[in-house]
């Protein structure tokens, strides 16, 4: 079955972009290739004018979207020594919620517009809408907006009506001149198509659309009377399904032939497959090839992100969302997340680890985090006397709180470094138990538990969340996940499979049980665990938190 | 009056003695040499012998103290430019519960039986006895001994009860052959003047003397029949008051005129006033001149030991101590303190800040706590949005766990080596808040604060206490603050002054608000420490903190 037919994949990272070629038949890597984005994450002042951002601001340039088109797929196809013709399909994938304002034929505000702040496309990590986020929340919990609980209870500030509504207040010119309001995963299908589609997976996500629609104009109308015709700017694409007056792409779905300007751009053939437009972690179901009812997919990096298909809708407590067909068609799919994990690792690496173990670890050719996982891997389980709460990001699920912070207890004099690195890695493994026993005890069974992303590396990290899950961890079998779910959705796109259940299962790479829990130390860490759990209720409440950071935020202003 | 009169004050500490030598009329210390222990602490085996310790062991050499006197004494004269006729009375200090085995002539067991670990002298922290201690504790609970609550519910095992108990159950032949069993601070003035006597600090402090008497015969006999006679080992020296059949000497009285061999050792006048001997941290109390009821003598450095005369009577929770004419006679002497605070700063310079900071501070000529602090100082109240519990080295007072272990909550990606360090700061700080608090709420007032020790050189630390405190701080004016207050002893008991509040107004040095507290600073502080007080409640029944401690063990064994 097209054995010499390949597929092209496209993630679109925060820094960077990748893509990979893909042999359909069995879903082989055969090349990738990498672009680095020319303005990288703008965050204090705009290019060519210079005009001065305000704090918590990220923007990105579609101008190194594009570059990623025509630099990193020439390039994989050139590392993977295969013919332009034989590719029938490309895939993308994206960073979310990213979104920019734009004008009806799909040109970025940005391009008319340079020098105003609110014309550029905001990144995930914009941070500067929370306020409007806030007034969001208060309000559909007032009106008992039925689609509150779908989203944990709290829509987050970095999606897309948060962000549309300080683009409305504070440069109503530039939300007028916004034609389209449009997520970075569709905006780049535009690009490669010439026809604007809006997939499903963003729209339910970020875009709040439930049970058919958009939040009602009266609601929104309520936030600002300007921003009562707000949907308008995000409806009817004009590829997909009609669901409820508004058109939405499904996932896997062909959103048209590649244009004849895509074609020059990236030197495949016009006229191919390109797939409907998608998320970096929602695709990475696929490549691990974990897109059934209660295969949870964490991907683990900087922060997780847990992706879970289930035939079951039930409102779990704290969950980021929960969106029909919005990982594959025909199954609720469930969103949860801890805000830093790979982070923390790295903040205590960088400030807390003294310049002796810098020394030790470059002696023995080792970064500093694998120098104090090669200390803290020889410990029995509780050993370090310690339990900590993985809240220095705050917390995503199940509390949702972003105001909480991290919480250390049981250091002595006698406490090291390492200590310290261990019970921070057990923490991120106790905050993941906490969201599977969340799903489970919501009626919302975890059958499987497959882990994917840069942590995977770290093999007594993974060991410490087998014995703290209690369960065997599957891995993905690739480490550019996301490209390679990017490219499963093409192949379905073009038609070699028949759905992304049967793609996956081709192409996807799952290596299951690769991690075993040891029955003793799985024992152990439940007497920690139980621990955490007293901390996570007292904590949890956010009272002496909460009071702590406003005590902070009054001192610092 | 005496204007060219002199006095030497010898303070023997953990690592060394130091000799100060004195003018009898205003405390002038004229010159000073410090003598560092050949044998240093002994920790892993035994001088000569090799013979292994058990772990958690500490012993002195009785020759190095001797070596003080003999190196230290005549070093000070000479840096005074004193001629030793003109000195006319000597005073010493030691660290407690420092105790030896001797035969009834005062020679050092380990001077006949050198390869026998127990006839060694136990040092303050030879924490091997903690077993002992707690069957003395159960016992003590279950018969309702009156004394208990004088120890604020628990004696230590630091103390000479607990380390006598060791001795006798681990090596009978050398308790059997202990005619004396005595603390240093009483043996060197044997060594001064040939004669026994047993001063009252100690006796009340470490040897569980209260109301006339020593525990009984029959609360002995019930921890081991063998143990039913000890008191027999510390009883009736030759100089001081009856006292319930025990003769013990008052602080700052007469034990002997110098003998002619001490005399030969030290290079002074035989026949000068030896003084009674003391224990660095009470006789600390007369060199800052703070020895009237209500003065809280902090002496900060490594720990903290507060200590305060008061004419009243009570039972202060988790005090340390309170003895009879334990400071000075005819008042109660307080004794109270903080496990860790110097140590837990060099714990977190040591192990938890970066390369970076220990580079930036070279080049600023800084060590890494005047480079934390640099930091630190600059930020306003509450700034870094942290509190920690400062149980580091378990909690003394007022909660008397050393169980207990550190806590730091609030930490987020964004937090540096400097605002932890500034939080364990303040935790100290809080720490002493709540023992100023929990005297005054037992009824016992505490009129003045006064700090001395080495940690008086961080003007930021000592700002922070009195912003915490929100009173005054009073500084000691001396850095040598046990060996003046030795020298000051020495003077009393030379018959220079009447008693030693007069030699201390004399002699001794104190600045009073030296700090003041900063209103706003202290406001802020109040909401802080009410966080602290929260955590103190929860973590303070020990249930986690225990749990904790109880995995670790367990998993270290």
């Amino acid at each position: 079955m097209n054995a010499n037919k390949f597929v092209v994949g496209v993630d679109f990272g925060t820094l960077s972009g990748r893509a990979v070629v893909v042999r359909v038949s069995d879903g082989a890597e055969l090349g990738s290739a990498v672009h680095e984005y020319a303005h990288g994450v703008i965050e204090r002042e705009l290019p060519g004018s210079g005009v001065r951002l305000g704090p918590d601001w990220a923007l990105q340039s579609p101008q190194d979207w594009i570059d990623v088109l025509r630099v990193a797929v020439p390039g994989a196809l050139a590392a993977a020594g295969v013919q332009a013709d034989d590719v029938i399909g490309i895939g993308t994938d994206f960073t979310a919620c990213t979104v920019l304002p734009a004008t009806a034929d799909g040109t970025p505000l940005c391009f008319h517009t340079p020098e105003r702040p609110h014309a550029w496309p905001k990144l995930w990590k914009h941070h500067a809408a929370q306020a409007h986020a806030d007034r969001i929340n208060e309000l559909a919990a007032r009106r008992g907006e039925s689609w509150l609980p779908r989203y944990g209870g709290k829509i987050s500030s970095e999606w897309e009506f948060a962000k549309a509504l300080q683009v409305l207040e504070e440069d109503p010119e530039t939300y007028a001149a916004a034609d389209r309001w449009i997520e970075a995963a569709d905006w780049i299908i535009w690009q490669l198509t010439g026809v604007e589609s809006r997939n499903i997976c963003t729209a339910g996500y970020k875009g709040i659309f439930q049970d058919d629609g958009y939040p009602s104009e009266e609601f929104l109308a309520e936030l600002n009377p300007g921003f009562s015709g707000f949907a308008a700017k995000l409806a009817t694409g004009q590829v997909g399904e009609k669901t409820g007056g508004v058109t939405l792409a499904p996932l896997g779905g062909l959103a048209g032939p590649l244009s004849a300007e895509a074609a020059a751009w990236t030197g495949l053939p016009e006229g191919i497959a390109v797939a409907v437009g998608n998320v970096d972690a929602h695709v990475t179901a696929a490549a691990a090839d974990a897109v059934r009812p209660g295969q949870m997919v964490a991907i683990m990096g900087t922060s997780t992100c847990h992706i879970m298909p289930s035939d079951r809708l039930a409102e779990v407590p704290g969950m980021c969302g929960v969106v029909r067909d919005g990982i594959v068609p025909g199954l609720w799919g469930y969103e949860a997340g801890q805000s830093a994990v790979g982070d923390i690792f790295a903040w205590f690496a960088d400030a807390h680890v003294p310049a002796g173990y810098a020394e030790a670890a470059a002696a023995q050719g080792m970064n500093a985090h694998e120098y104090l996982t090669s200390l803290a891997e020889k410990q029995a389980v509780g050993q370090h006397g310690l339990v900590a709460l993985d809240w220095f990001g705050g917390n995503r699920s199940v509390l949702v709180d972003h105001n909480l912070s991290g919480v250390i207890v049981g250091q002595t004099l006698a406490t090291r470094p390492e200590d310290v690195y261990r019970a921070l890695i057990e923490s991120t493994a106790f905050g993941a138990r906490m969201i599977v026993e969340t799903f489970e005890q919501a009626g919302v069974p975890v059958e499987e538990f497959v882990v994917a992303g840069g942590l995977l590396k770290n093999r007594f990290l993974m060991q410490v969340y087998a014995d703290v899950l209690r369960r065997p961890l599957s891995a993905i079998g690739s480490d550019q996940g996301p490209a390679l779910g990017s490219a499963i959705h093409a192949a379905v796109a073009a038609g070699v499979y028949a759905d992304i259940e049967k793609a996956a299962a081709a192409m996807g790479k799952r290596t299951e049980a690769a991690y075993l829990p040891d029955p003793t130390r799985a024992d152990a860490y439940d007497r920690l665990y139980a621990e955490y759990r007293n901390l996570h209720d007292h904590f949890g409440d956010g009272r002496m938190l909460h009071t702590l950071r406003a005590i902070r935020n009054e001192a610092a202003s």
